[in-house]
């Protein structure tokens, strides 16, 4: 098993990366890290690759071509060059971390635009659907959402999904439904189809993205960006109206106190749905978790690190795009 | 007060807009409709102007051009017409009725591209926040958002809101986020709400759009259709979660019937929290409810349409552009 390099420095709450660390531990007591932190605070249990450069939320992201002392580049340049590193996980400054993945891990042969995928929940149990890209490429062209579709049905296929069901987000589901992107990627999704490439299942409506009918969906990043906070969004909305609802009625109240072991569960909806979106079309797998994210979320994206590290996913994308020509 | 008139032929179920029609009616006994339908079905306790061609759902928008005698139509020449007529209420296709209002009623002078706006519930009772364009134009230009933001003002203080509140959907609060489109839209914005024409409060992410913290929120037609129907097929999936929490204890079940009452309310949240979208730029209204509307989303489309024919909305946005050069 190899080893998850850790951002200590990234993110809004720090101090709850070692309690994650150690819950994703008693899930999987194989796991093992690299910690880049801050040598005097970090003890000796883990391996400490000594860092205090935190790369701040409000940066841009091209300081870490010059900040090379900085946690990120540190962990980038570790996952590129050590041989026992597999993964690397960072809270931090999403522009930054996806910066420092692509230009000192590097892209898989043949990538154009690595992607930014979270997956999230659907009202089928057991299911859950990958969104490609959800922020990492603002302005896209229709040959990057090809690849996303390669590359995401690449992914799900090493989580056991067989013929993973792709779809490209639209405003309908009619073929000639969309902007001049989506237009011209229907085309191209369609051909990719046709060749064997991918299982295209043609538009989706975003009101279906979380029905469980689809495995992958396809999308340009601002897009992306805008289905992924819209959920997160109208989730913390209902819930706190649900909350309202239980105070309007003696009744309700009560009903809300005998329900609410159960709807707590439901909390875990919201942004911990996500936890870690991996960062797919580097070489070797980059995990991004959420700036605010809670225990649960950041154990989720330790384990979303620790399977793709494991998987053969850069080796898959590189022979999918292989025979893409 | 000038006559709604109602495409009897549009949507899912046309039996459920007389019904909307009489509960409206016990809400604002002064409401008077024209119906545009088949006059042996409908009676003659309204005007009825007769059509039987009803412009399916899978049809090209560009058909009301020559299917002259669909309802879509007609209600368009109608409301462009006739002096009584004050604003135009259908389910049926909404890019057959967006094209006829248009191209038969026509935009105010100075408009660029008309837009489509549906108001969502926040976080804060009592304030609704407008979409502004949530579909109508798919690639839209700086320009076309510009005017959006002083459209979408001008509807808000037709409601009361003196100062709304305007924000850009973008992928990140900071001034320089987004792809081409925002980017070069947030400084027309700026430079917009410099001049006094608007009260621009930056760049909102998508999470954020229903805080209550924003009155009017602009984007292009393709986002906003996504912003709406994620927000859409978020509610539709967390009350089933929240459905099936229920089942999930006998204490979590008796609670759910208890708290069955004032849970329900929250039934309304979803598509029928939106009931009718407003099409803002043509010279008089034209009101789109949700091809399969509940009855309580016709009822508040009906409202919508009311509101608008008794705002000077055209008046005051032909103003406002003016202002703008």
């Amino acid at each position: 098993m190899k080893k998850i390099l850790i951002d200590m420095l990234g993110g809004d709450y720090p101090e709850r990366i070692l309690e994650a660390m150690d819950k994703a531990l008693k899930i999987d007591p194989t796991l093992e890290f690299i910690l880049v932190g801050d040598k005097e605070k970090l003890g000796n249990r883990w391996e400490v690759i000594h860092s205090t450069d935190s790369i701040g939320s409000d940066e841009a992201p091209t300081v870490v071509r010059t900040r090379k002392e900085s946690s990120i580049s540190i962990a980038a340049y570790a996952l590129r060059d050590r041989e026992d590193c597999g993964a690397f996980v960072s809270a931090g400054n999403t522009g930054a971390v996806l910066t420092a993945a692509t230009l000192i891990v590097g892209r898989i042969p043949g990538v154009l635009r690595p992607a930014l995928c979270p997956s999230l929940p659907t009202l089928v149990e057991g299911v859950r659907v990958m969104i490609i890209d959800a922020g990492a490429n603002m302005d896209s062209k229709p040959e990057y959402l090809v690849q996303f579709a390669i590359m995401g049905s690449e992914q799900m296929k090493t989580k056991g999904v067989e013929s993973p069901r792709v779809a490209l987000v639209n405003v309908g589901t009619e073929d000639n439904k969309g902007n001049e992107l989506t237009a011209a990627t229907f085309i191209q999704l369609k051909q990719a189809h046709e060749a064997g490439k991918i299982n295209f299942v043609g538009n989706m409506e975003a009101n279906e993205m979380m029905s469980g009918k689809y495995d992958v969906i396809v999308c340009d990043g601002f897009v992306g960006n805008i289905l992924l906070k819209t959920a997160e969004g109208s989730f913390r909305m209902l819930m706190s109206k649900v909350k309202g609802a239980f105070r309007k009625s003696i009744f309700a109240m009560i009903g809300g106190l005998m329900s609410k072991r159960q709807l707590m569960k439901l909390r875990a909806l919201g942004s911990s749905a996500v936890g870690g979106s991996i960062f797919i079309g580097t070489k070797k797998p980059v995990v991004k978790a959420h700036g605010s994210a809670s225990v649960t979320a950041l154990v989720n994206a330790i384990l979303v690190a620790r399977d793709a590290a494991r998987s053969d996913l850069a080796t898959r994308i590189e022979k999918a795009l292989e025979n893409k020509g």
